[in-house]
């Protein structure tokens, strides 16, 4: 039995100096500054920023190659002005268009970047969710 | 400008039965049912797991064969009794072990396990960062 939290995640990235700099360009503000990794204040989470080698040794597997691409990242918006702005805000930055945001099938509005390290992020707007007054989600009642 | 947040972590996963029975062997509770997705409730905050080929395809490249690992998801608890039960809960419901929690250069106490489809979760605790009274993380005050 675990609880349902994530606490910290923590991408992978092959130059830390780089991938701060991406976040930077996209209005991240870095909690403080430490030697050999970045954290991100988010709400009641943090987002982290580690070497890819540092981060395979850390895991107890020095040397192993570490992937990117099978997680995704959601930051969901109110509106689909929101949603184009945050994708043109993450292109301007360096970050590379996967699918320009659009109206999909289930009802809502979506579009994915990835990082220069080649982590998905995915920008969306989605009328069933709406989220909290800080930005967080809560998940609707349902039925089931 | 993007707002500092995560509303969804989606996890890419060769079958989606599979690992959903995976997490339900983990205590987690799915919020409703819904047919090729689960969604589970976290901190104003959702875990999904998708399949992998979907989330290829939702993402814009359908086909292309989407990897693991440089993505870490890490969950603190207050004692390194806490991190080893959970630890162990990991592996008791089929994760692998990376590596046995043990007590690390940084002052802490920290594990790590993949689940089936590689995904790699850290289970620490960390003494410079308190958990909130709902198991959410502020960072505390630096000097920087």
């Amino acid at each position: 039995m675990t609880p349902q939290r994530v606490t910290l995640i923590t991408l992978g990235v092959a130059d830390l100096a780089d991938a701060k700099a991406f976040y930077g360009r996209l209005g991240w503000q870095e909690h403080g500054a430490q030697a050999g990794v970045a954290f991100y204040q988010m709400h009641g989470q943090v987002l982290a920023l580690f070497g890819r080698a540092d981060l395979a040794a850390d895991q107890g597997r020095t040397g192993a190659s570490l992937g990117t691409g099978a997680v995704t990242l959601a930051q969901n918006f109110t509106t689909e002005a929101e949603v184009d702005a945050a994708f043109a805000a993450a292109l301007a930055a360096g970050g590379t268009a996967l699918k320009t945001p659009e109206k999909v099938f289930w009802g809502g509005y979506s579009g994915y970047w990835a990082d220069p390290d080649g982590h998905v992020w995915e920008v969306a707007m989605n009328p069933f969710w709406p989220l909290n007054p800080d930005g967080s989600l809560t998940l609707p009642e349902t039925g089931a």
